[in-house]
């Protein structure tokens, strides 16, 4: 995979840092499309953003229930191992995954929760934002938590272009949900936006090209 | 993970031979569409046939043309490691997968190649079908060889059963190609069995249980 990594790294934009390797971890429940969100992620990332993308999700009867996850990984250049060792932005969405998945942080990660659903979040740092309580309550819409979760993750941290983001989501729901799916995105980058502000300097982790 | 594992393998179905690891490679070009029949094998495996499964896929330029891979780990009970080391299973859908993709093959591996496609099996014993002459001669539509390839490999091989993979297949097609995708899945297993009538006693590689 070298000749597609120079590839790759010869293809940032002009004027684009390149982006270091960073690993993304989406949790929850089975039922809250954490594998969903991450397909969207990779695909936004890899074939939008134009970075190198490799991805890890679990199926099986956890997948219905319990803590369940997709792992991301997002490079400009060539990524050597596809599994987490030392996670960069943890999105958990109940508490059990917040629990389960926080062993690996890398120090200074993003810790983004839900706010109503994770009453202890691993880091004091952790901003907790109402996913599910804004798709319920502004969208009538429960299951787009995932969604939102995914907006407020571009706004927050700058992992994801938006545009990109919105190209993959509309590739992969169901036809006809195509204007819910966007109000969603557009709901979490607000609350990403209005939470982003009230992060105190210094709480904020920078992407770096570092480990490039 | 070893409550859900535990809990998986209690729930192998009576009479079933529980399933031991098996590593699946989907290999080819980037616009065949191995990462959706990754994902299908995958949801049909894991959510479908109950089975324990865990997927790797890489985004990117690559992911566009040149050789590209999606890898599937099925197993009755929990997988601890999710990439593969001695692939079970490979598919290989153009020339520069068979070649990039077939060094870590196990014993007796499956290998199923596009027989119009790749000119040089990496081993005397693959199994060459016309996936893609299919696609285009028999239903008009050259896309769906990836499906084709996993009717086939359903037939072939066992590792998935044809209901689930019928299932998670129409999960993800778009709307209005359901009966499309329905003849091609039905086209490989068709290709399938007829191949498995010639395949010499001995050839055969059965997926056991030896592992668990």
């Amino acid at each position: 995979m070298k000749a597609a990594g120079k590839a790759l790294k010869q293809s940032v934009p002009e004027g684009r840092k390149p982006l270091g390797r960073v690993e993304v971890r989406l949790s929850g429940s089975g039922g809250q499309g954490l594998i969903l969100a991450g397909l969207v992620l990779a695909e936004a990332a890899g074939l939008y953003d134009g970075r190198e993308v490799a991805m890890v999700q679990s199926y099986g009867p956890e997948a219905r229930g319990g803590a369940s996850k997709a792992e991301v990984i997002i490079r400009d250049g060539s990524i050597d191992y596809p599994l987490c060792t030392r996670v960069d932005l943890l999105l958990a969405l109940n508490q059990e995954a917040a629990d389960e998945y926080s062993h690996d942080l890398a120090p200074g990660a993003w810790v983004i929760v839900d706010g109503d659903l994770v009453a202890n979040a691993p880091t004091s740092r952790a901003v907790a934002l109402p996913f599910t309580a804004a798709a319920r309550d502004k969208l009538k819409r429960p299951m787009v938590a995932n969604v939102i979760a995914l907006g407020a993750v571009s706004a927050l941290t700058g992992i994801v272009s938006l545009k990109a983001l919105e190209k993959a989501l509309l590739a992969h729901v169901p036809a006809g949900t195509e204007a819910l799916n966007k109000k969603a995105l557009a709901l979490g980058v607000k609350l990403g936006r209005e939470a982003l502000g009230k992060v105190r300097p210094g709480q904020v982790w920078e992407f770096s090209a570092a480990d490039m």
